[in-house]
């Protein structure tokens, strides 16, 4: 018996580009699908003679790569896009951000801007997000329904968030998260700390615990700003990376945000406990935090994801817009054009992402055996022509808009722009409606 | 009789950003145009009220505002997107830019990149770009045809150019652009001198005068590398704008691109000229040139507008990223997210750019009397929902794939993203055409 007659989708393309180290892309390439996992990749012209009979996703004119992994969000603060720009850190989260959430962040809240940070993240050719806020169950369960990949936590913090009243509740509310969703083929449940000036001592090692005891990533922002630095160093006599590893939080399971105000030390630490770092230029050139030293680290061997954070502070989840920023930023700041060329920047937003949040093998390249999340970027556009190099263009040129087709787990949830799992319109309209309450409020 | 009778066309908002200094954006505003120019601007059911016969342009979902202003680019280059990344300024130029110009930039060449560059633009929402190239003549044809505004130039250096073998035959080229065009609806010639290290005093000199003698403006890159400062220093005893200054260069005509190495001599000489000044940050960025002292030239009272720079090292027109970058760049370097708000670089970007190119009054902003160039940006997106401020939007959300029509001069250029005046699949095909001939030479 032929495999063809087990192939569920058959994806062609203009150009694969695998994101397997040191692969060429493979001009007029395919991608075979069955059982939500890529059985094979080659010639679209010898896929097509052994699939006579399976569905054909057509991308001859598109960009087909893994699916981009964004290691950082909040996906609900979508609904407070734009609130309050132009702020320093302090002011927007304590004078507007925090108020906004204690009073709207509700559950259906939570439920709805998840469903427009899930809506933007698909359309943009994002396959798996990271997310840390409240009502994660809810979280999870939007994710699962329109068929987006996700490692979400219920975030604790050593006050109350819009949804416990307090730590012990949140951490109750996390360890039900990582029981409910262990099985889930899309969801991996996570643990998340705030941050190591918000979470104190005793309940950072708990979270390192409830992590190691369910194998799951643990996600915590670290060394945003330089106030943050100096306080750790004022008051606990260590950075904020040396004082996590005292206390034995770091591993590879840590998913590290941030990571602006990091020393030689520092990134010394983070590499040797194998902590991933997700970058978030975007975020942090907003918030006037500062810039990561992301090419001292990869020179140190830290492992690297990118994120937008949330669309409070970006304003936009376009995994793209970091990818161009992340390129630019440290070419600029090491006076170097040759450092952070294309290829490391995609590496970063795709495979890299994958490995920091623990599912590396399984998604983030495209290779037999791995799970299938794909996007499909058309290159049928000025700003996309003419081509000589497919991950220039995808660092440099393409943009969000340009993605036609999304595949997660072998199914098709972005068909030529248009979602298959979610009401755009819908989300948008109660989306709108939310914001008028949020403004008047 | 009714003024509504001789209204051409009335477009409709659900927001009009007018850029006039401090005006709030008007809902559901309405803009009348009669022979291109813009006659009346209000609430769309008053405007509708007065106009039964005129034409109605549908931006119902869209936030209507300025086009946005290019002022520097070398629009032909777009053939050359991405053929050379990742390199330092002076490999990338004299290595691989230069040669493939000397080689395949001849006429029907630059006609053909310069309109995959027209393309590109009037999808973005550019209405007005600035150009510096060669066969100018041939990229005022090509602007005129698409029915694009231009401030264009036949750029001069002291050796050779695709076009021409000696200065003396550049500098006639330049005379007769500015002679033949002077009257055109929509094309302003241009004088440019390459650059203060690429040009001798004499031919300076000469530049300024043509300049002068036909009141065009007067393009010229400046401090736009270390290198390019410390060698103006070493052999000239002045910086580059200490020394254009000495020339008698220096004037309200000028568009200074880049000045990304400027002291605060230099920033008071610009100031004091009235010199334009013209931030590429994306090609700076890129190139590794550094970052230009935008704050410093801002308070200085230094007139600024925003540019993308050539495609090959950018790598595409799209001025909103530069509008994006503009402010993140800016918060970060300064360490404060309160400096550099989404009004000011909106206003770079429009009227700003406008006034160094000396179309101020004429375009730039929506007002009554002033020529209509007008970009509707659809906010029917996931990424732009909700809506708190229009403004903010436009610099931290929106995208140039989010542009839905684009007026010029009163005409409909771009309607529902496609365009009127241009076939963009026969450009596409044969810039794919002249990029392989490139890539294989």
């Amino acid at each position: 018996m032929n495999t063809n007659s087990t192939w569920d989708l058959l994806v062609l393309s203009k150009s694969v580009l695998t994101m397997e180290p040191e692969a060429a892309p493979i001009e007029k390439g395919a991608v075979a699908i069955a059982d939500g996992r890529i059985v094979e990749i080659g010639p679209a012209s010898d896929l097509l003679e052994k699939a006579p009979t399976c569905e054909v996703l057509d991308a001859g004119n598109c960009l087909v790569m893994p699916g981009l992994v964004n290691t950082h969000s909040h996906l609900a603060m979508s609904l407070l896009r734009g609130l309050a720009d132009d702020l320093p850190l302090k002011a927007w989260l304590e004078d507007h951000i925090w108020p906004a959430e204690r009073q709207y962040m509700d559950r259906e809240t939570v439920a709805l801007g998840t469903r427009l940070a899930v809506a933007e993240q698909l359309l943009g050719g994002i396959t798996t997000t990271a997310d840390m806020y409240f009502f994660a169950d809810t979280v999870c369960e939007v994710l699962a329904e329109a068929g987006m990949r996700g490692v979400i936590a219920e975030s604790l913090i050593d006050s109350s968030t819009p949804r416990c009243a307090t730590p012990e509740e949140m951490i109750a509310k996390q360890r039900n998260l990582c029981e409910g969703w262990r099985n889930h083929p899309l969801i991996t449940p996570s643990i998340a700390a705030h941050a190591p000036y918000s979470v104190c001592a005793a309940n950072l090692v708990k979270e390192a615990e409830l992590a190691e005891e369910f194998s799951v990533p643990l996600q915590i922002h670290l060394s945003e700003t330089r106030w943050e630095v100096e306080t750790s160093i004022e008051h606990k006599g260590a950075s904020p990376v040396a004082y996590l590893e005292g206390l034995g939080f770091l591993s590879e399971q840590v998913v590290a945000a941030h990571c602006v105000h990091v020393d030689r030390n520092d990134i010394e630490i983070l590499a040797e406990n194998g902590v991933g770092v997700s970058h978030n230029p975007v975020s942090n050139l907003k918030l006037a935090s500062g810039v990561a030293p992301v090419l001292a680290m990869l020179e140190a061997g830290v492992r690297l994801g990118l994120g937008t954070d949330g669309a409070a502070s970006n304003n936009t989840l376009d995994l793209l817009r970091d990818l161009q920023i992340t390129a630019l930023l440290h070419k600029s700041i090491s006076g170097d054009p040759t450092t952070m060329p294309a290829a490391t920047v995609l590496s970063a937003a795709t495979s890299g992402g994958a490995e920091i949040l623990g599912l590396g093998g399984k998604v983030g390249m495209l290779k037999p055996g791995m799970e299938a999340d794909i996007a499909c970027f058309s290159l049928n556009h000025a700003h996309t022509t003419p081509i000589y190099d497919p991950s220039s263009h995808m660092v440099f040129a393409a943009r969000a808009a340009d993605v036609r087709h999304v595949v997660v787990r072998g199914k098709v949830i972005v068909r030529d722009r248009k979602l298959m799992t979610m009401d755009l319109d819908e989300i948008r309209t109660r989306s709108t409606e939310a914001a008028r309450r949020i403004q008047s409020g």
